[in-house]
């Protein structure tokens, strides 16, 4: 189950970067090089089942100070796909407790002979931060409430792939926005590519202060429903709200859930979204969520096409400057 | 030290199943087929020390929402020794704490592009709802005090390979039956392969109950051992036991320990197997778990030769489906 | 990315042993055949940053009792540079709590087929206790306050490469020498290829005893630097202490900081190892840490090529005892 790679050539001309850091930087020819790449990957690996070997000998290292499983997992495997090694360095297991800096630890494990390293932390620009002064890749795989392109990337190549096209359509963010990095990259990206953007919930958590990013801010999930091409349902971090933005989650469910109701409001061909995990009667209800109108599954897929991508690029950028 | 893998043909026609979920479903052939597939894996990698990669390219994920080392590593190793990749996924870093169903989290893991799940969960029945609702393999690592049909099939293989065959062996379970998953896998398979079977150890860790199972029941190691052929001493849980269901560890080890005084005692050809971690003192005296009649470390050995059978078999299966 | 291994013949046949304990033992033509290969190695994969498939199909196990990410990834990494698999068994989700022995833990790992155990542990004397039970190598990664020979030989190449011998160089190991693996490591090493060691420190670190071993002791650090050729600031373990053996840390670093302007008490083209992670302002300031007579980073990557080196030739010397 190990693809040809000789018809997999060089990484497109158009794209320099050796690190990917957000969404708010790239350029709409870039944005299309990755989901381009994403789909040619997609497919040639049968739906990301097959290894496609086009970075043998690479590695890829895992630098999380904030837990994720999720995304930790669809990296390695999108860098093993490609045939490449990965090694996961964490933060409750690191050196940060022995008063190491975030960048000396980044610069141990470059000196270890990794080629890019994908890079979660709770403050915004440490990416940043690690790309200035490494010569290796970095990916930021999320930076506080700041951005988390890959996730972005993968909501909207599954919009492209289910809709033909982003441009035109009306996309709603609906929930937790406040200090959501992907409602950011999310919104970065879709108004670039031209959709019109709707920011969804209790005023809580939708300042009215994200107009100034060029999208729609609404609390009213009911009145917006008919408009709407895609929904994005983004859950509640309960784990990570000291206060509740809301008297309770049965009251929050009641307004903001997307259930078979509110279904009937919209469109007959909504796009329904949802970054996971999700809380089944909070954001979503089961029967929208295992429904028709779900892509929720595809998302995960697709997560694994743009993490191949992405490293792809990266890596093939940083080997044509050393060149 | 890498294997020829054209000698390895595909699987057997008479093996059809695409999951194993537990022992008390499969048929004497099924049963014997994979005994058979371990041991020719086993010999054809020199003891399971040499890689055979006849599953290049799949993956396998092993969602652990309990702990344990000994047999995910088994399992991760067993899978690299077929030449595919294995992804970790267990439920203390996993999306569990916020609020994600075991079947969601399934089903995301799926769809990152996985062949197989391996899956332990402290509740019966979660792999067999796995395997109702995925399309990829589901293997049970452990389900509650239900099965781990891997263990079984492990001292199986043990009991073959020191004696020829199930059929006919008397063979005693002792200790913690109570609870044990590894009992009851056991007690299926070997009585299904003709063996008699005893499970002994005090009543409160016994119950007169598992005579439905068609087990001899026995309190008193002592009477039962000068019939045995095969000893499995089970390890007393300590860290799952509120209350200790003797009264200290003394007695039990008094009354059960299998020490050289007990020995003298069995055939002469006893054969002591533990599915370890063993507690030397308690349930095995150090001078029978290091003496002649010990297959333990063997019993290591096989789990890996049964899981590579097992990965090849499910694998072979669902290839062939798609065929 | 991956080079090829024809190259590489059989290990040199001077080298004989099955395990690395520690560099005591090692004769002065075992330490320079390790830093030869090491060199090689480096050299051979474009610093370390490549594969070399020597030990294709032997899988390696990480039995760590102690925490560690930045010694178990170099240990993987080169590993999996080697071409090998490696499996981590961390005592944190391991059977010790289970009441298992340090000894069934690893022959159970052993039973599993693997050919190298890399153990770390808090007791000195467990590796070796392990190489006397086991038929696989074993590899000292840290024994209590006893060995630690890769980070010692690290230690060593980075000198060697820096100053073209070791032979008639003046050492200085600063700081934490008192319970310190990595002075004791670099202590018989380095005496043995010929230096003078000096130990500095505060008395309640560097105790008048370390002098039987052939060292120079001193806790004034100032007073010694216009001699030393190499300064290796070993960090102040602040975790390990419960109680603190200087006034303040301040004050440690008043007196034990290398900062620049103690650099210019020393010899113009002094060199500055530390074992990292650093603890910048207190054992190095951060002008001395990024400056050019810093080979921290260097360090890392030369771990790596220990490593390698080590892992080829144990392996290689077991593969022919096998013969």
């Amino acid at each position: 189950m190990s693809i040809d790679v000789s018809e997999i050539g060089p990484i497109p001309a158009a794209w320099t970067r050796r690190h990917l850091l957000g969404l708010e930087d790239l350029s709409v020819e870039e944005l299309n090089l990755i989901l381009d790449a994403a789909e040619m990957f997609k497919e040639a690996t049968g739906g990301c089942t097959q290894k496609i070997p086009v970075l043998t000998g690479r590695t890829c290292a895992n630098l999380f100070f904030e837990n994720s499983t999720r995304t930790r997992t669809s990296f390695s495997l999108a860098m093993r796909r490609l045939g490449g090694d990965t090694v996961d360095f964490t933060a409750s297991s690191s050196s940060t407790s022995k008063g190491e800096t975030t960048l000396d630890t980044a610069r141990n494990i470059e000196a270890m002979g990794v080629q890019v390293v994908v890079c979660r932390h709770r403050t915004p620009g440490t990416p940043h931060l690690l790309s200035k002064n490494l010569n290796c890749s970095v990916i930021n795989a999320g930076d506080g409430a700041h951005e988390h392109p890959t996730q972005g990337l993968l909501d909207i190549l599954t919009i492209r792939q289910k809709r033909g096209s982003i441009a035109g359509q009306t996309v709603a963010l609906v929930g937790d926005i406040q200090f959501s990095r992907t409602a950011r990259s999310n919104i970065w990206g879709l108004k670039k590519l031209g959709a019109h953007v709707i920011v969804c919930g209790p005023a809580t958590l939708v300042s009215p202060l994200w107009r100034e990013l060029g999208v729609e801010v609404s609390h009213n999930l009911d009145e917006i429903l008919p408009r709407c091409d895609v929904l994005n349902l983004l859950r509640i971090q309960f784990e990570r709200q000291s206060t509740r933005p809301f008297p309770s989650v049965r009251e929050y469910a009641h307004l903001y859930s997307m259930n078979r109701e509110r279904l009937e409001k919209t469109k007959g061909n909504v796009l329904v979204l949802a970054p996971g995990p999700i809380n089944r009667g909070v954001e979503i209800a089961t029967d929208v969520a295992d429904g028709p109108h779900s892509a929720i599954l595809e998302q995960v897929t697709n997560g694994l096409a743009v993490r191949m991508a992405v490293l792809w690029l990266v890596c093939g950028a940083s080997a044509r400057e050393l060149e």
